[in-house]
């Protein structure tokens, strides 16, 4: 219950920092007889990593992950699995100098105030550079998920004030936003490029669904299914909120409007509509889960920011070094981890239900 | 891991159904030493209650707490604090005609599909009954929280199309929407009294606060305040999404505008802004917290619904009984409730930050 | 994590005081669909009871227990069980005088010391009456272990200087000690009753097996089936000590001896002994389960003690009330108990080790 | 939940197989500001290293570790501190011939049958190699200790039929056996190299003690201090049985003589024996803290045993290879971390008692 851990069954731990040699997770309660090897993990890894675009941070890491244990002749064996990302391009000079200020919108105040020290080196324990192993972890939730018939993907679905009016799934991962709307998506090019040159950032939304999902995931009554997915989904940097299904547009709307009707079809309950996004009372539904996270413009911005000093002054900052003026095409691949970890643990927890 | 207990430290597991003989909840790890009677808790109870105004269910439950465990002369022991509720007004009957039809919106297909059995009486497990438990045992978070100078606060914000144009914080009690706007609370009345005369429902969204919060509660990378605090809020039946601080405006946002800038006054750190909502990198910075829910409108409507019965055919619905045509003036006791588990819960756990 | 919990699926909290009003326990994670009334559960607390026969306690308590939630029409639902028994026969009188003593061997001392405050009557959270909670869940476990062809039953084996001789296992109930064997029960009896008749009391050792268990039960590395086991058993009252299959004897042993030989039988693995106690690297084997717990000395008693009063002061105790003078046959019902739920806990666990 | 983790607060989880390229350890939890770097670990794992003398495992391990994150500029930061071990010194070679084969005493067919797959090198996961994480952790935990006063020490005091007569704590580090009765020692030795040349093993006892432990520690009524020390303890590989205290001997004492009777000595409580081993009502009390671990002779050797095959066959078998012909000597170090790591998880958890 120390925090860094995150799952009941399919449980991941994580450890690592920005700039410290090497991060890494591992993932206890796998089960046995997954096919599993590092390549699997890398595509994932390779989605999420740094420096795929103009539009995120030029730290160059080539985030090679290795495999060192719970696999043997290319199956999971039940032992915890321990996949490890060496640090190879981390530069903390520029945050020498502004190691005596705290960042305004990052953990910098409030790791010191909690903890009493602080790694000042790209922020050490506080980087989105934790979400490699996430997105490591996530991989292998993924793969297990597979084994299911399960699918998970995401997409961005707005970047400040442009949002995607069409899905076509297949262009999601043809565009440097992953936006299904290829039109929107070189909107929202230009808006990132345009904050960029301002030395500044923006934020936007980014939505995750599963398919193939089977009712009965989720455990009533504090570990619904809902429930757990927004914890992580709002554990991941810069996520400031989580809706399910009609989510905030649920607060407008009628119940006879809100409701789903449900019909059967082919042998089978169907639902009418998808305002709940899946879930009801907590528990899956069948339908696919839609979830959505508000995703803040990156803290880090060049512009000149008010502040105050470590020693109790007042002071100005401008964040140099290599950061995402968006966070969202990358958010993408994390938020797919967290859908599939939330997942994985479920199936697993689900298998108790009954006698 | 079973589901029922929320909380790893300040730990709470609730019991019971809507019709059982009664419902109760068991708060293991509240610290010895706390001044707690019964009195106490059956003060926030009293404002969750049914009842309360005309536009709330008409089940009449005293909702009369005791408590039978882990206070002793006074004071609380450090063993186990059980509140215990009896249910007095229960009445099975006008379930008895649905029970075997699936309410739209409600947990009945899921629970029937997860579980191969249900207790269809006023929703069993599943009902909005069980959320007495949660305000008894946030009552007594909420007087730890006293001990610390904490305060916790909820209010309606939006019901429907109406949303609350000011704050005057002395106002929320003095209506029965809950709302800090007594102009937009009477405008939510006639809404709200509309839809039920239509046989109909409402949404709206609830925001929900903390004050005199130290900085430092939150444990990385996962159960961070922000994630521990949306599973809290989130597991709260009919919530179907929750945001901190600017929250999904901040998608629409330039970092330079989100972030909040610091400066020292009165030799202490204050932000010129809360829209991190009291929380950076998952930890409590200082400020206020601040936190909205989206509630949907209630699924229990008069109102003929599409659905199925548990033998796969098609059928329509009409739910009678005594339901809430909007569910947010008491999803704001509760609300308080999740908010004031999470904060007692952290508080012991940064006890553990340094040596 | 508070504590007062044990498992992980199959999970229990307990709650209540020895002279409070009422005592239970909160099973989560009982699968749904299990046959279950309150008499299954009386008769195993019907075996615990106090006042069973002239070498236990005089306390008169029926332990008569209620279902409050959890089963619907004679089968769980998956909510939470929780059970009831109320106390009707506590007398806190005898306490009175010595409520500004510590009691020698007791918890009265570390409980003070622990949270500045205490409850004195009849030993509060500490007494052995909280066992009747874990009697009652251990109950609903059993029921469980029985679809799956498990049985669960205990001995004793040992008291004071007195060992059993013999294994006839239909004797166990037909004698007050509960030993296999009825000559060295006598002589028990004997034992025992002369040390109630000296102001004294007397240890034994108790012995707990389990039959049908399958190979597979246990998660490495730490929360192996042994280990589980072992906590399980340790934190029943006044046991100071466990082992598992040739136990402590295995240290005097030479591994040629202890290993257990295996052989196939009709197409199965079968074990040519069981020091193992049907235990190998933390993992269930398929042979018979055995433990065996070592039963401290009942440490209130007549004769009067030396020890300290709460204002720091030398003084001496003679404990009056109602106390076994050997603990042994009622701990037999405990630790059956205590094995239940830990196979329980561990056949939901083992479903999820494989893909 | 999944196996390879302990603790609550200060939480351990082990990662890695005996002939993996490298096992590790992440401790989560660990407060920050405490002073470390590898040395201190190093120093304990040195402890524990095979190789050490003639009577332990030849195998050639430097066993040494690495930092890989919450440590900056010599200090922890509360974020989790991982720790690596490379290993080069497997040789699978061994176990090539017997990998069709179960070992008799080994955790081979049991790991099979609960997950239909085995990593049969060196025993995989099983291996006692896993305990060089647990002494790097409780490393850590010990050093976090030494900062509150509190010591851990533990000693062989029976080998086979031989018994320690004498306690003379500085002579444990000067012998092989680790034994603090240097006569004994000698003839412990003496039968541990006559079983090795027989190519068979003997088993043992090993006493562990803690001072300085304040009272207090353990959480009623399943997590008590000596419910965790006994699960942490039994999940030692080849531990058969844990006893606190007066153990199993109490079983044949009067009360009388197994209270430990109180006495005010300068101003504070003192105890005029420790038959509770420093542990009432599982709380401890202040006195030293007293376990013993029966340590069963190793499973593998080289004389010719009876067992079965993968196939299903009746077979031999005659384990080759690097083993200890005696646990005990390295089960001193291990004994010494599991008490170290419940210590420093029960001492974090103790900040939560009072308001």
């Amino acid at each position: 219950m120390a925090g860094n851990s995150i799952g009941t069954f399919f449980r991941v731990t994580t450890w690592g920092e920005s700039h410290g040699p090497a991060i890494g997770a591992v993932i206890d309660g796998c089960p046995a007889g997954l096919d599993l090897d590092s390549g699997i993990i890398q595509k994932d890894l390779d989605r999420r990593r740094v420096g795929q675009s103009q539009i995120s941070s030029q730290r160059k890491e080539a985030d090679t992950c290795q495999i060192l244990s719970g696999v043997f002749e290319g199956k999971t064996t039940g032992a915890p699995v321990h996949v490890e990302i060496q640090n190879t391009d981390s530069d903390s000079r520029s945050y020498e100098n502004i190691k005596n200020l705290f960042r305004p919108g990052h953990a910098d105040y409030t790791y010191a105030k909690k903890y009493g020290i602080r790694d000042w080196r790209g922020g050490g324990r506080s980087s989105a550079r934790e979400t490699a192993c996430r997105v490591a972890a996530g991989a292998i939730a993924r793969k297990f998920l597979s084994t299911r018939g399960i699918a998970v993907f995401a997409h961005t679905i707005q970047i400040h004030d442009i949002k995607a009016q069409k899905f076509e799934k297949e262009t999601i991962e043809q565009n440097d936003i992953r936006c299904a709307d290829p039109d929107a998506a070189a909107k929202m090019m230009e808006k990132i490029n345009k904050a960029r040159k301002d030395g500044d950032s923006v934020g936007g939304v980014v939505e995750v669904c599963a398919t193939g999902v089977p009712a009965g995931l989720g455990e009533p009554v504090y570990d619904r299914f809902d429930a757990d997915l927004a914890k992580s989904l709002m554990s991941v940097n810069a996520v400031k909120g989580v809706e399910i299904g009609s989510g905030f547009s649920s607060a407008g709307m009628f119940g006879s409007a809100n409701n789903d009707s449900m019909r059967m079809a082919d042998g089978a309950v169907a639902f009418e509509s998808n305002n709940s996004g899946g879930i009801d009372g907590g528990i899956t539904n069948g339908n696919i889960i839609v979830a959505r996270i508000a995703v803040k413009p990156t803290p880090s911005i060049l512009k000149e920011q008010i502040t105050v000093d470590t020693e109790g002054n007042d002071a100005t900052i401008s964040v140099q070094g290599r950061h995402d003026p968006c966070i969202c095409p990358r958010a993408v691949a994390v938020a797919e981890a967290m859908m599939c970890l939330t997942l994985a643990d479920h199936l697993l927890r689900n298998r108790s239900a009954r006698v």
